[in-house]
């Protein structure tokens, strides 16, 4: 066990410390997380800087280490050093430990360095025995409060530290069964209708029941109490809890946890007494207003427990004015020192304020944006602490319709699907997207609810609020179209089962017929029965010109953050858009070019499609030339549009990519239609369409394997392209362009060769005939493990790469996206995969292809462009990766680019 | 143009030598081809060693490169080098070249470093003109015979130096309308029927045609000739013809021609002239017989163009016997010297005989076989030279079902498949597995016809003498089985075109019905309507125990062979084999192991399947335990089996890898009863069929993600090997075990690690049961790149990795092995792919991932064992790879055993 603070251990000469007190005298601080754990770092940075922290002392985590090490034992000065911190706080506080008169209790508590909140074991009241708890009671003139107290300690100690627990799952808790029998003799319906003398009854059958089923007794010795209680939490970082949590949150084993020794301070003895956890911000929207709750007469567990009902920490103000001022005093300390939102908590014993803990408090995204805004402007932090402080992907909750907050809260979600387009939409439920075409065209909302989407689906994704889907993951059809476009989508809802025929949709009991109503959220996952009211963001009314900035603080944050992460950021941000409006909306959003234009969704609008399959469907290459001749204007016009939408940025074309069964008339009537058009039979149609058929389409005719047998789409995919150009430059009004055709799906060198050869072709005739110069490179995606590995020798025609992560994962990993969701559950609950890689880039292996990719492409050609399109171009984690294998720029869905803006700039900033 | 030849060029100090004479005196040798061309150099040699070469020289193909390097001119010093060789070759044989009694006339050839049959141009007859002709008519007293070498030399010279050639495709070749036109004139039907004075015209013609065509005169000048022959032979390298013969067979276009200018000999001065082709040894066969064909009074071209029958050279020795008494001699000294066996030509001018040119012989297989084996024995060549000379490939003709020579010759096949299964299969045409079974049930010979095959056809396949289908490549599932089981092949035969409702196959206008008679080569991949007679290989019958090896010659040879290969092989050679059939038969051809036993195959037969259905259309997790309990007892039976089959030798079993959708009932009958079985409605079952359906199976759940998901799968087969092997060990007559648990399609380390744990608490359990020890080891298929890229990983709990190139073939160059036949002919016939990358590695992509895994996998474990399965491992050039990178062995299908036993050998000796 070589951990880092065993080597801390020995870097401090002579003897080693093994406990820091904190108090009068405090011996750590905040820094020393990973010796002391966070909340004893903390409440010894507390106690440093003059708040009113219970005295107390830490036992470090090397003891923990050591106690792991040496069969649950410990290091020979241990004991001698707690005695003389148990000391300490006895000096301070006038009380001793065990004392009959005036006896010092203590709290004993767990401290990791990462909080593993409920996870380690807690004892509260130690100290108290037969005779203490006659002194407490005369102390706080208050013996039903000393025998309750007293009580509850041998209930925690006998459980935690003695280990009577029930036996099987179907038992009762043991103590509380004692305590259930003893309500009944004595008529009590409440705990709290104990009486004193109950409450010794009480006592002596927890002491009986502890003798019966450990065959030892309550300590009485203090001591003995004391480190009973040591022992039980530091055997509480290997319980079976714990080491589950830690394989989640891949926190170490190693790490260890402290033990916190703390003088007890009460909040439940009697009603100038109270306990409560507050934040020095709103963690919820980020406001700088005082935020929390609290109880009177309480202690702490109470608070969490929510079996009182806090008080909103305003009404302290009015119950107790004084400790409320303290605490807005406390509020404004804490924060000037720990430069970040805290959530603390604090008991009052008496009128005296005391804190338990300070942390970094827990917020939502819309929070951390405001917050590290807002502490910019109270110079409190700077830029660049802003920018790292922001969790990237937070920025979207600034940009996403939203549910009404004050109707949201009321609703409970029929259940939980995943969440794939962010934001809120509610319509009428459709099951088809004609369906929801029609609705659209009479201005009724919808929502397209399917089983799952395929591109024909389209129009009527474009025509819904949002889209539900009962199968497919984060990276189905239905999925990427809906990032793509900014549609609020659930998917892979397993939940829902939703019956075309009956045309109803059912969840458990509920049953959703057609044209009823529901609500999506596409942040959360949450499905709704019902209506519920959406606001869309300011951001996008600024962008948008409905709303000016200087009346939008949401902009402003939006725009301060954003303006800091350019400052910072060294990758380039493009974005995947397929049409004028996407590239736009891009624009907006800060994209300084396209990435990713793939051309195929250009197929499927309006008449397109018919003329797409006629060329598929075609006989032969006259045939095909002559559907193709048809198309051309259909693509120039579309890549005029896009050019001009970007004026003189770079825009990557993708040459036609998906295998082209993907483009088939699925129903008769289309059929019939394309076989008329064709002048062929249904039976000679129906044979080629089934020749189109492929046992694995992701590994089959597609990418530029298409332009290698078909050169003739090529061909007229370059012309569309170049015309285009050539129409922009020669326009009256010029604009400029700067394209980047891109060619798919390449293994060998030879397959860009030849592909490259032919556009370079077109291009000097285009420039030639249009008298034109045209700026433009060829390159093209890497997103097959062959490419990765010969990147030197395909750069030697390749004058840009995008790497494709999509496609590359699915080979690297030999994982289809659309068939992994049958084991990735399993492989997440096994631990298997860190996390979905389709969604945040597999660093080890598909990033270890990068990087070949990038190597073999920069040795052969030094300035090579490199660039990522794909999903993985939002993921900030991606993003840092990208960023740390030397790309140019990162391309991602329109709305992820203030997420990529802010991920760059973090990346470059750590 | 750095070329070999270039820097040898150099290396000489002085000038440089661009012409090597040959004849009396000789300057070059037969080790000099690169810088004399294949025929330059052997004619050299044979000069050398006393063999009746009339004289010439050599211009070195450093001329050539010069030749395009220097826009068609020739170094300064070439022309008096010319002369003086000219000079040369007048002094030896008492004429001069141009003169008007007694001229010399030359030969001009061209010579690359490798034969490049027919590409380039030759000039025959070169110094006739009005004035030598007449010398010549007078010299050999045939008047005809000298005007006929003019014309055929004026129309030669016309087409190949000046160019007369057709003007389109559809013109006839213009001089032979002259000829035509002047025949219909003179109403002579045949050339022969031509006088002296209609050739005089003729040549008159041809003149007058090359003065209209070429605006310049037919050359009186003979060394104007000469060096427009030259300079036509080294164009001819750059022609079309000869650029695509060279990327063809990947000739690189650097190396260039010579011209070799050779003094003319006529085979066809009279009936004491003759001209023919020879082999010392049947091409065929091997046999050690003086073998070739002959013509009297012809030029060689008439020998190889076909238009008079030649008579077998038995014959000469009848007709010209002192001559067929000097080739014997000839052919004995060739094959002293030149070690090998030498395909030559020869010319008898007036009974006295010439060497035209030799080079060592191309061959079948069998001969190639026999040749080296018997030249061991002659002590012409040692064992190393043997193997390394019999192309690894060939060893199968010695096994392999052939058709009856005399009845194949006959035959004419109807089209050509791909040659996926060799052997040859003759029998009645069946459209259906199930027909084809009832036909092996009646003892009727059947080929199964199918437009492809799925693992349902199975047993069919098994019920057939061969199968033919019409789609897929010699990688689809038909050739796969095929090739496992030895059966004859022959699949993706476009041209056929199957009508499983009319029952009929198609090829063109043949049609054949059902019953009728086929008969296919698998060898050639031919497809013969009718019967033709068949025989199984001597070999074959000798490792069955049939024949006597004593008896047989063939097997003599092959064993021969084997032990020469066995003694040089560094790489172990194992096979893949199911059953203990199989593996039988894979051990007497040599296996050491089994490399890849696929548990899924066992599936499949009788009952099982059944089983199998219920395993996987289990709604829960005790159902499958109930289905997996049943086939629990059929797997340990199997594995038993397979163990005594191979009595202590390794044998690796890999885990459930195809995704289960494989298995499903595709019938109505089938369905109902699993839903019988499963107790559940038809709508149940089609619901869960329905689920299992994915988009790409090959990057679907399958592999280890099976046994992630049911970790059950996995328990049960655990279970069955290792109570297989116990009861081995355990047997009265005990059989020693070595088994290598193989789990699938591991991308990650925790599959393996997950996988691994489980088989070893199986093999724990079972051995505590039965008390006993088995030898076993636990590893993984390296058949992804992600695998190969983190095989350091994968190694830590890996003992073993076995390359699976087929998956890994397809994932890394992202091409799904049913589906790349749409582009595979179109990549071939652009040059993008070499070779088809399913039957020999592509070594520069997925061979560098089988690198990175070697040595990922040897840094973490030293001496891990290292093979590869699936069908690289029986490919040559594959194998030849494997050695090179360090694996310890390939495994392959037990027929190609043999092949690769003899590869490796190659490979280790190269």
């Amino acid at each position: 066990m070589a951990t880092k603070a065993k080597k801390s251990a020995k870097k401090r000469a002579g003897k080693i410390q093994y406990v820091y007190e904190f108090g009068k005298k405090t011996d750590g601080d905040s820094k020393m997380k990973e010796l002391l754990g966070g909340k004893g770092a903390n409440l010894a940075e507390m106690a440093r800087i003059g708040l009113p922290v219970p005295p107390g002392f830490t036992i470090t985590t090397e003891v923990c280490t050591y106690f792991y090490d040496h069969k649950r034992s410990y290091p020979k000065t241990l004991a001698k050093e707690v005695k003389a911190a148990v000391t300490t706080v006895e000096k301070q506080l006038g009380k001793k430990f065990g004392d009959t008169k005036n006896p010092l209790l203590f709290s004993v508590r767990s401290g990791a360095r990462e909080s593993m909140p409920g996870m380690m074991d807690t004892i509260l009241n130690l100290g108290l025995n037969d005779e203490t708890v006659e002194a407490l009671a005369q102390k706080s003139g208050n013996e039903r409060f000393a025998y309750d107290c007293y009580r509850r300690f041998i209930q925690m100690y006998g459980d935690v530290v003695m280990g009577v627990q029930p036996e099987s799952e179907n038992d009762h808790e043991p103590f509380d069964e004692v305590m259930s029998q003893l309500k009944k003799e004595v008529k009590a319906s409440e705990d709290n209708d104990l009486t004193v003398d109950d409450l010794k009854e009480l006592i002596k059958r927890y002491k009986a029941l502890i003798k019966k089923k450990t065959k030892g007794a309550f300590p009485q010795d203090v001591y003995e109490q004391l480190w009973g209680a040591v022992g039980a939490v530091f055997s509480s970082w290997q319980n079976e809890r714990a080491t589950i949590y830690r394989q989640k949150y891949n926190i170490s084993a190693e790490w260890g946890t402290a033990v916190n020794v703390q003088a007890m301070v009460f909040g439940n003895m009697g009603d100038s007494c109270a306990t409560g956890v507050a934040f020095t911000r709103d963690p919820a929207n980020g406001e700088k207003v005082f935020y929390g709750e609290y109880l009177i007469n309480a202690q702490g567990e109470d608070v969490v427990a929510g079996v009182r009902t806090p008080n909103p920490i305003a009404m302290l103000a009015d119950e107790m004015p004084k400790s409320h001022a303290e605490l807005v005093k406390v509020c404004a300390k804490l924060e000037k020192h720990f430069k970040d939102m805290q959530d603390f908590e604090f008991t009052i014993e008496d009128t005296v304020l005391y804190m338990l803990q300070t942390r970094n408090g827990k917020r939502t995204g819309l929070a951390a944006v405001r917050i590290a805004a807002e502490m910019v402007k109270e110079r409190l932090i700077n830029e660049k602490t802003a920018v790292q402080r922001i969790p990237a992907d937070s920025i979207s909750s600034l940009l996403v319709p939203v549910f009404d907050a004050a109707a949201a809260k009321k609703a409970k979600p029929l259940t939980v699907g995943l969440p794939a387009g962010p934001g809120a939409a509610t319509g009428h439920i459709v099951f088809s997207a004609a369906a929801a075409e029609r609705h659209a065209e009479d201005g009724v909302k919808c929502v397209l609810c399917r089983v799952e989407t395929s591109p024909e689906d389209l129009r009527g994704m474009i025509a819904s609020e949002g889209i539900l889907t009962s199968r497919g993951g984060v990276s189905s059809h239905a999925a990427l179209v809906a990032r793509q476009m900014g549609k609020v989508c659930v998917c892979g809802a397993a939940d829902v089962e939703i019956d075309y025929a009956k045309k109803t949709l059912r969840v458990g009991k509920t049953v959703l017929k057609e044209d009823d109503y529901i609500s999506i959220d596409g942040t959360t996952g949450e499905i709704f029965a019902g209506q519920i009211p959406t606001a869309p963001s300011e951001v996008d009314q600024v962008l948008n010109g409905k709303l000016k900035p200087a009346k939008s603080y949401t902009f402003q944050m939006f725009d301060s953050v954003m303006k800091w992460a350019d400052k910072y950021r060294k990758l380039g941000v493009r974005t995947n858009a397929d049409t004028p409006a996407q590239a736009t909306s891009a624009v907006a959003f800060g994209a300084e070019g396209i990435g990713l234009c793939r051309t195929e969704h250009m197929f499927f609008e309006g008449d397109r499609i018919t003329f797409m399959r006629q060329m598929i469907l075609a006989g032969d290459e006259t045939e095909r030339r002559k559907a193709l001749k048809k198309l051309l204007p259909f693509q120039r016009k579309d890549f005029t549009g896009l050019f001009k939408a970007m004026g003189g940025r770079p825009v990557t074309v993708r040459l036609l990519d998906p295998p082209l069964h993907e483009f088939l008339p699925n129903d008769d009537a289309a059929r019939r239609a394309v076989a008329e058009a064709l002048n062929i039979t249904p039976e000679v149609l129906t044979a080629r369409i089934a020749s189109l058929h492929e046992e694995n389409p992701m590994l089959g005719h597609r990418g530029c394997r298409l332009g290698i047998s078909y050169p003739e789409i090529t061909e007229m995919q370059a012309r569309a392209i170049f015309e285009a150009a050539a129409a922009c430059l020669n326009a009256k009004k010029k604009v400029d362009v700067n394209v980047e055709v891109m060619v798919p799906l390449v293994g060998f060198a030879k397959e860009l060769k030849l592909q490259s050869d032919l556009i370079h072709k077109v291009a000097a005739e285009v420039m030639e005939a249009k008298k034109v110069k045209i700026k433009y490179l060829v390159g093209t995606m890497v997103e097959i493990p062959r490419a990765a590995v010969r990147s030197a020798e395909i750069a030697e025609t390749a004058e840009f790469f995008s790497f494709g992560t999509n496609d590359l994962t699915q080979t690297t990993l030999g994982m289809s996206r659309d068939d992994a969701g049958a084991f990735l559950g399993d492989y997440k609950e096994l631990d298997i995969l860190p996390q979905n890689p389709f969604a945040s880039i597999d660093q080890a292996g598909v990033g270890k292809l990068v990087e070949l990719g990038v190597e073999g492409g920069r040795s052969t050609r030094k300035n090579i462009k490199l660039g990522v399109c794909g999903e993985h171009g939002g993921d900030p984690a991606s993003i840092k990766f990208f960023h740390g294998v030397g790309l140019n720029y990162v391309s991602c869905s329109p709305p992820r680019v203030p997420v990529a803006r802010l991920a760059a700039a973090q990346a470059a900033l750590a």
